[in-house]
């Protein structure tokens, strides 16, 4: 016998020694404490770099951390989740053109830092509360649903904080909504509506179901008729068209989206660009309903003019509205219940904190009008927010209380490159007209979506996801998509 | 407005006529019933292809769906999921050196006409009870945790039925080993392992966690040193080596892998090939441990030796044994509890019944030992069946009650090819002998990692897989492991 019959009581022993080296090595930053509540990372202390707080890891803080300058700052970033979505692409996940690891981004790769300077961090926390006296933030470690863990509370001192934490699925107060229909903003959403249809569609099958039961099971209905809601009735339908009808051909027929929408759908594109949406998505058999939702129950959802509709898989992309961390927070807010930013973002009536992204809009008193919950809107938001900083940090200015009235530079000005959408395969709409009112070009058709596809696939981050959205993109079109149930 | 205000009930009319044509086309295969408890697929009747209902959708199952011949027999697989996993690649994905859709084969892409043509089928769900007097199965449809199903019941007649349901992960009676530990046999399991490594490697790093805590959250330790135990272990320490130390540094030094087995690892190989593993398992960091676990709690083993060993995560693969489903069958069992087959996997007691795969074994009264449950014996297994039947059929005794006294040709034989396990990057074992006492090559180390690479890379079922499989390696080598999680 080659190997040794270790006990692990030697084992625990060779680990003594390692284990106090571990401890100085880790005693600077955190206090070492018996009892979790009081655990903390505490202030940074002379000699070491001023420390930027980024609350959330969407548009506006990942590009915040991507270009702020790790020579000047160390960056901690709580957030519940440990990647970065690509948005754009999140509709495409759902039936499988795109993998779901396609589309997130480990945010390790967007700014190294966070794994590797030993006085950077991400934590996979939510944060619960702002102590802006003590220039404090409390957290708590996520709950998994199968790990079955206990939540760890702890502190973190900043010297600049960026809340960026988003905003969440409005449900207008529509009773059931939150119990019954899927929103789709995150990975695991897209992974629940792909088991979700995979499901129904096997259901359906079964002896014993009974057609008025096959028709309910695979009636996808999509509430909300913006990009989100169009993109994913457009990618429902062309999976409809390509995959079911030759992998689930018994109940092909029986499978039908329809999206809802109060008012006219795709509201913010070109008129001519809306027609010709409506027209591609109504022939590819996506049943256009106007309608407002009032109640939502397991099978079926109620509109206010008392039509019920039977529901397999129901869907809900009506927009956003302020979360709950954001209503509780104790600061002066704007229009809509946003986190009240100045010109430059910063919370005015807080030192050395900062809002981008979804959570944020201007003060009533800056005279600017809220900009929309877009990707361009955060992702641009942390890119100046970032200069900012390394601007402030360059001139002594990063640490607590240490900017003081310093000049800031030029104030955040949004200008709006435009939108696009798909309606299903090679369709898609490009709107570059700078606002609704605006003028300038817009496209409707195949060029659309090779600018579509082109544009968002420059966009995304590491060389690794553009490979394999690359790959998804070549097997659906070889191969169909991938229908395994995982 | 250029689309129509449709209202539901317009749709609704316009679908009867379709839902008239539809009753047709199903009545055919199923009774049309209001209860579901009634529900059924029955007997095949005069013009129908007789019908081949096999339960399980592994390795035997597969390989048999694959070569039947469906222009003589309609097949309908009954499996709790839709697609077949190619178990020997399963043990990379848990760290993310392949993803988990590479591995995962969807039945359709195996058998193409259980989704396309009218009288074969894939049901989710799974077998509760035979009637072979009626040539009967009872079948419920699985309760998917996330959507709350009502299981459904139903019942299909066989003209043959073919038992290949696999076996269960033995637990040896051990008391908490359901409940803490994760196997490794299925998709979920290997998601489920990757979750909570990376959820383990986030917590240990929260401000206030104890070097001893952070050391019990980042011990891996894999009960069972049969192949899947060492692999996984291999696969651990590399990922360990080459992606923990670089994205993870803070903890880095706090993660171990210890591997316990009660006997010797690799038990089946050549004397120099468990050496060679030994050696490059301690290499790599691995702690070898021998030892028999006594107890699971929810953060620590016990031994019988009254070790208690703290650990963050917990696989076991200690080898598998009769499954309840096999347990609770009333037909003579072969030795081991598998059910008794004879020398041309017919269950004699029973027409028409034939049993493959790991759920089955030689009666005594063939003199036959039982075969190890490997995926080889079971491919071979279905592969000689599916044969078997395609000849009864072409001969007329394709339907129930009709193959009576036929000759069935040469009894199964099996002859084993050899067996391989990788044991980190780059190395692998590689034993072509035929049984433990025989002669014959064996290697170990780089050649043997490339056999043991292409010899899996060319068995993959479906060219999509191939090629993911290949990305999924090459991305791996040139970026590293995707640590997001989803």
């Amino acid at each position: 016998m080659h190997w040794l019959i270790k006990t692990l009581t030697r084992v625990s022993k060779s680990t003594t020694n390692k284990s106090k080296i571990d401890t100085l090595l880790f005693s600077r930053h955190f206090t070492s404490v018996a009892a979790a509540e009081t655990a903390e990372l505490g202030p940074t202390k002379t000699g070491e770099k001023p420390r930027v707080v980024v609350l959330g890891s969407g548009w506006a803080g990942c590009r915040l951390m991507k270009d702020i300058d790790t020579s000047i700052y160390d960056v901690v970033c709580v957030s519940p989740r440990n990647h970065m979505v690509f948005t754009p692409l999140l509709a495409s996940t759902c039936v499988g053109t795109l993998e779901f690891r396609s589309v997130a981004e480990h945010i390790g790769r967007i700014q190294p830092a966070i794994s590797t300077e030993p006085g950077s961090y991400l934590f996979l926390a939510n944060c619960t509360a702002l102590d802006t006296q003590k220039h404090q933030v409390h957290c708590q470690t996520v709950s998994d649903g199968l790990a079955k863990l206990d939540p760890r509370k702890f502190r973190i001192s900043y010297d600049k904080l960026i809340i960026a934490s988003g905003a969440e699925a409005s449900t207008f107060g529509i009773n059931g909504v939150k119990e019954h229909a899927i929103f789709l903003r995150e990975v695991h959403d897209a992974q629940e509506i792909r088991r979700k249809l995979l499901l129904n569609l096997m259901m359906s099958d079964v002896p014993g179901v009974s057609d008025e039961e096959k028709r309910r099971l695979l009636h996808c209905v999509v509430v909300g008729g913006g990009p989100t809601g169009v993109e994913f009735s457009g990618e429902l339908s062309d999976f409809i068209t390509r995959d079911v009808h030759q992998r689930y051909s018994h109940v092909k027929d029986y499978i039908h989206v329809t999206l809802i929408e109060a008012n006219e759908i795709l509201s913010s594109f070109d008129d001519r660009l809306r027609k010709y949406a409506t027209k591609q998505l109504t022939k590819s058999g996506v049943r256009l309903v106007r309608g407002i939702v009032k109640d939502v129950q397991p099978q079926n959802i109620v509109l206010t003019d008392g039509t019920t509709v039977p529901y397999g898989l129901l869907v809900w992309s009506t927009g956003v509205g302020p979360s709950p961390f954001v209503q509780a927070l104790d600061i002066p807010k704007a229009p809509g219940g946003r986190i009240g930013v100045d010109e430059w973002l910063r919370v005015p009536s807080v030192p050395d904190v900062f809002s981008i992204g979804d959570c944020c809009g201007y003060l009533e008193s800056t005279g600017k009008p809220t900009l929309p919950a877009l990707a361009q809107v955060a992702e641009r938001q942390g890119l100046y927010l970032a200069k900012v900083l390394n601007m402030m940090g360059k001139a002594g200015g990063g640490y607590a209380n240490a900017a003081g009235e310093m000049e800031l530079g030029k104030p955040f000005v949004y200008k709006h490159l435009g939108s696009m959408a798909t309606v299903g395969r090679y369709k898609a709409l490009v709107d570059l007209r700078q606002s609704k009112e605006g003028k300038g070009l817009s496209l409707a058709g195949f060029v659309s979506w090779f600018i579509w596809r082109s544009a968002y696939f420059s966009r995304l981050v590491s060389w690794r996801n553009k490979l394999y959205v690359a790959v998804n993109w070549a097997t659906t079109g070889a191969f169909g998509r991938d229908i395994s149930r995982l």
